[in-house]
């Protein structure tokens, strides 16, 4: 006997979030046991919520609620620039630069067949049958830079081909603001070979 | 915009608990949603199980999903002899040093008058009724050594004196295995005051 069983149950049930040990599971339950009563049962009504209503939008594959995401369904997106990314977090870091008004495809991971993650699983077919439609004019890949986002880029790029569609992918280089010395040499090395004209 | 509704409301949540800020919480969330739906789940059943089914001990207020926890309705331990601590984690604590085969009595808490934490919040007055009743013959402080804990255990030894019940105290001292450059100058000089003979 350690905990009363439903405390033992909920320090098991923090467990399952990433970073979350059995210490800081145990701090969790009984924060939220001491004082903490309503707030515990507001995220058991969200995670019930967000497990059940959450889907994938029918167009981009991004988490949303409806058929369509958001972005999707604003009209003021430009539908003929669509921005490839891996993951709902990479949206969420192009969403807060400000920078981009088209659409993306959330690709929900990286071509790495050994784990059984091939283009089906990447929806990469519903990619290929909207590149055939018409409606895309240029993709843009931000895929990563590891060998799973780099196979992933280069399929992307060969179904862009076959349908005729231009391809570009985000600059690689130094980060804004960094200091030169923070700067891993593959980093550098592509940023030298990425070098452009300077103008005043 | 910059999640959907259900993600925002779910990250939302995941910050009520303890370490966690914006970015684990989004991380949380974003791990349950692509590959824990199940855990995630599990884990709000978990928390409503506990939100709602764990009460205090009748007999000690420690956490319990019946009238009595499972260490005070436990006839092989001593009724006679009962430890008093300021938290639930304090009984695991000392359940898991596997010495103390006497009964808790939990504070959830101890006596800041300014927080408005007083002996009745304590449950000091059911405590005041057990040490009048008979059973309890000696009383075990083992509440913290910041100046709330010793209020409180000032105020259980008046108690347990009226009472006419014998009250010791944990020792103080240098923690087992510990290098003596790491402890603090209060503990140490607690440990020398508390010096004991040395017998081989």
């Amino acid at each position: 006997m350690k905990h009363a069983p439903l405390v033992e149950q909920l320090i098991q049930a923090f467990t399952c979030l990433p970073g979350v040990g059995p210490r800081s599971a145990q701090r969790m339950a009984y924060a939220l046991l001491d004082r903490g009563r309503d707030e515990g049962r507001r995220l058991a009504d969200a995670l019930h919520g967000a497990m059940d209503g959450v889907e994938h939008c029918q167009r981009c594959r991004n988490y949303a609620e409806a058929e369509l995401c958001p972005i999707c369904s604003d009209p003021r997106r430009e539908p003929g620039l669509v921005c490839i990314v891996s993951s709902p977090t990479d949206v969420l870091a192009f969403e807060q630069s400000g920078e981009f008004r088209g659409q993306y495809f959330v690709l929900m991971g990286e071509l790495s067949p050994l784990d059984g993650i091939g283009p089906r699983e990447l929806g990469l077919d519903v990619l290929e049958q909207r590149l055939r439609e018409g409606q895309i004019q240029e993709l843009i890949l931000a895929t990563g830079t590891t060998v799973e986002g780099e196979a992933t880029a280069h399929y992307v790029l060969d179904l862009a081909q076959d349908a005729g569609v231009s391809v570009s992918r985000i600059a690689q280089g130094v980060p804004m603001g960094g200091d030169l010395e923070f700067v891993d040499g593959a980093t550098l090395a592509q940023a030298l070979r990425g070098r452009r004209p300077f103008q005043s």
